[in-house]
């Protein structure tokens, strides 16, 4: 059972609603720091309806969940009002879909430049990018690095868009974190706690990918890591999840997207590019996403695909990025959005 | 590599055709019978060239598909032109998407009577509901049988509908063939080799549900067991796979609609209320299956689905229906199609 | 819940049981017939302690089965002693390990002659070999069919063996059964209900192998098919199930062999060649599975394997399959077994 | 293509093999460092027969891998003599089986003196047990942390044992290093580069974890990168994998274990605690591995299973380890190992 702190509650509170929740049944922690969110944890207690009922009555709780999940902060059984991130002047979870858009890995100023301005064209507010690219083997190419990042910088802020780009390590969050406007936390990230715990403690918006093998629930834990850390501003994506079908690189998960929005108040977006892993799939799945409520898409455009260092199979040309950005214009009127 | 025999080959052609393969490479067989689709297997030949061109080059020969993959019939490569399959006053793969609903399983006449009108006020041409159960326990309700055959064929005569309905086993195919307009292949006989010869052997249309576990390629080489034994009726069914994430009663593969879309010419229609298994996330499976070009979607529709019989909880309400309904008929001419 | 019949209640006890259990809760359904095993249905009870005590007292009643579980008949809570199944001189389930092999497919007289004494040779009482064979493909050879029974039932009297292989539809049954002494029912017919219920009625020996996809609990709901028809010998074979993992065909399941010896009293062997689908994977594949408790082993064993009509790059050559028998004869002592 | 350079190769030398392969393919890029192992990977290079016998031939290469994988050090191909590594008394990778057990996470003193205890009456060489523990809720037990490893080492040394025990992050490193004999990397790091980086660039010996969807590509690729790095000591271990069955907590793939031992040099061994996730299938599956020819096996172990801060339910008792190790004891020899 998983107990959520008031905010306003004093110490003396806390120790109380501890001892009674030990008293009657053995073990409670709390977890937190003043000021920030708190949460205790009562061991094996989901079935105990006398204690549910003297412990939510402590002015001290502002919420008892007594299914056995592993987050609170990202419920929306515990927080209704759905949350909205504001990166630039991109809002994730209003009205407007956001797009993300740019390159795999950065390679050069001239393919960035190029991907940024068919971002633009297409309605996109943010510039993805990678400059730390986690490989599966080391012989592959890992990125341009920091100098990666600057040039992620100076080309977003010529065009006037934002910067989402990758962290692969709480030693790296701080020189991320000075350039870009959106840390991406990859999906082989998706339960390295202590870089969840370094992102947490910092202040710019986080875009937590969903892990290949991660469950729903799992992937609100990871939430909730950061969340409870004192950064509120945490974007979920579903990104394709692996399984025994190999004919596209994931399988794209597309209800995991209105399942997420029921049970969390954290925007939600797709990345239709890793979930498919081929260019020719990434329209389809954008529009399937749009379609199933997605509040924003990342998606892979390199001026030249068949050049790029990593992930070109996947990329869009420009004219693909802008036909897409037509079709889900013609759409998302009938669902009350826009792009 | 497998071998398409042209329809109008002479018998002694083929014999050469088959002569000059096995000539070249030691074993080739053949498929179909004179009047049908024939197909000629030649063992272990992928990549040898001088081969190909000189059976290509055979005027009996009508497509070499030097690829290792278990389906001819079904490709798009063979047969570019997207086929069209009418089920009464339904067009499978023409411009208007098709909607088939009705109750997971046919309980009584009054249920079916509320559900048929709640399929025909929605624009539905199909009426579905399980005459024929294939249940994981012996011990759960096995549907009505022949008997839900007749209610079923009743109700649609008086809603001027047609049926969908399961056949199981060879023996049963004449008996729902007589009263039924369109057999269904349910995903638990998608490799039940003497039922999928069976239904190619007789008339009516035929829906292929994938199974839970088939691959893409799996999934074409059963149509091609259909196609090859004359029936060129085949409507594909993406319906929910099953993966490590049990949030969910399957993964909706959404993706696998645009990809067979890619690799065959036969209608896909998509069954978001097994790939969901939760009436709350059917609608945006529906949706999302639009958006990605789905040329049907075969949904449940229960008067009570509290006191269904089976599968209530996935089942939508008459209203739930119409509001898809209505958002379909909004978003769909953003893609040229209608409801 | 799930209630098992005593096979000496008299239809007015079997009645008022179905009174009793219908007053406390609305619905039960009797499945079974008089004189085999009866099994009712009880729906939504399973918290209700009070009925399971009313019903639980009733002289007809055997069993009660609370967990939501899709069999009953399999499982070892109501039937405690294991069950031993004997397949002409073999004993499954007995402290002997039982040795079944031959080829994937039966090709010709002299393939399945020479197999079948590797098989001999090595200590096996059963030959394997598929006459009818499932193949993903139409244009795959399809076995021998009744040619191939024919050769099985000889070269098997020949050599002193039984005869084990697979029946793809219940047409298929009555030939299958009058030459074969066990019915293999194949991983992709595990939810054939129609076939499960043809083998059920009839006397012979059944194998039913686990299917790509099935959970535990499907497979034990399958064997039940079976059982609650009157046919109590059922051996159940895991062989490998379908997972992200491609470097090998399958991912053999070890663990499925203790856990189901846990949950059912029926015994259970391993199919290290389907499970690996490589040759040199299949010797500590079936250690393994000896290792884990498995009951027995089928396994594949060619002549010439590069030659086999399917399958070749699993089967065993003779000399392999000998290798593969030493060894197990020195590590089963260590487990009161022998081969 | 990926290319191993010589280590006693001259600059000179590697320029112009980099010089030669840029000639004939456009791309070609050196990883490592003097003095340590140097690969050059060349891009879309596999099939360009020439150029492989070109390269091939200069004095500097060791090795070309032709085939498209993400590891080159870690190769039998490479490397064909199996590796040893060696931790405290254990030789891992030898012909007697090492094992390591101990507690999921250190709780205190008296808890891991009494598993110590029960590890060496068993035969173990180390002592496991977590420190830091990675889990999915912020709000579950995080472990002892430094405490914790100062218990782990008192202990080992008292018994006698060698320590391994989890780093989560790079900057842990040292100061797990400077206490543990072994660093274990957990499965959900499998893919944290900078951590293998990190382990990489030390000398303690390192356990690596598969990933519970790691392909064995990937898990291999993940053992390049610290081997890349300099340190040699690595040794792999099968945790299970996640997949649709969730019976059991993973699925154990026992099959790996040989498959790895055919494409690695380096030892393989298992956790049949986690593979499982159940303390009565342990055993079968300790020894189902073992037959697979495990190197070692590292196991759970708790006074008081009931009564623990984590993973209680998959924790032996101490008299079912030493059952476990008598069962080893009498089926090694049949393999010509021992415990």
């Amino acid at each position: 059972m998983l107990v959520l702190i008031r905010s306003t509650a004093s110490e003396t509170e806390v120790c109380d609603v501890l001892a009674r929740a030990e008293k009657l049944r053995g073990r409670a922690v709390l977890f937190g720091r003043v000021g920030g969110p708190r949460v205790v944890r009562v061991e094996g207690a989901s079935a105990d309806e006398e204690m549910l009922r003297s412990v939510l009555a402590h002015v001290a709780v502002e919420k008892v969940l007594a299914r056995d999940i592993p987050y609170v902060l990202a419920s929306r059984e515990v927080h209704p009002v759905s949350t909205i991130v504001r990166v630039g002047s991109a809002e994730f979870g209003g009205p407007a879909l956001v797009l993300a858009a740019g390159p795999c890995a950065v390679e050069s100023r001239d393919q960035l430049r190029r991907a940024a301005e068919a971002a633009v064209a297409s309605g996109a507010s943010l510039l993805r990018g990678g400059a730390f690219k986690p490989r599966t083997s080391p012989y592959s190419f890992q990125g341009l690095g920091v100098e990666g990042l600057h040039l992620l910088r100076e080309t977003a802020d010529e065009f006037g868009l934002a910067v989402v780009t990758e962290v692969m390590s709480p030693e790296q969050v701080p020189e991320v974190a000075a350039l870009a406007d959106m840390l991406q936390i990859g999906s082989r990230s998706i339960q390295n706690f202590p870089l969840l715990d370094a992102v947490g403690r910092q202040a710019k918006p986080v875009l937590l990918k969903r892990g290949m093998m991660s469950t729903i629930d799992e992937f609100l834990g990871s939430a909730d890591y950061i969340l409870s850390r004192g950064n509120p501003h945490v974007v979920l994506c579903e990104r394709g999840i692996r399984t025994f079908d190999r004919a596209v690189r994931n399988t794209f998960d597309v209800v995991a997207i209105p399942l997420l929005k029921q049970l969390t108040h954290l925007p939600v977006i797709a990345d239709p590019s890793h979930a498919t892993g081929q260019a020719s799939l990434v329209r389809p799945a954008a529009r399937a996403a749009a379609a199933a409520g997605a509040d924003g898409l990342i998606i892979e455009v390199h001026p030249d695909p068949a050049r790029a260092l990593s992930d070109g199979p996947q990329a869009l040309r420009p004219a693909e990025l802008l036909a897409l950005a037509t079709e889900l214009r013609a759409m998302l009127p009938a669902f009350g959005r826009s792009l």
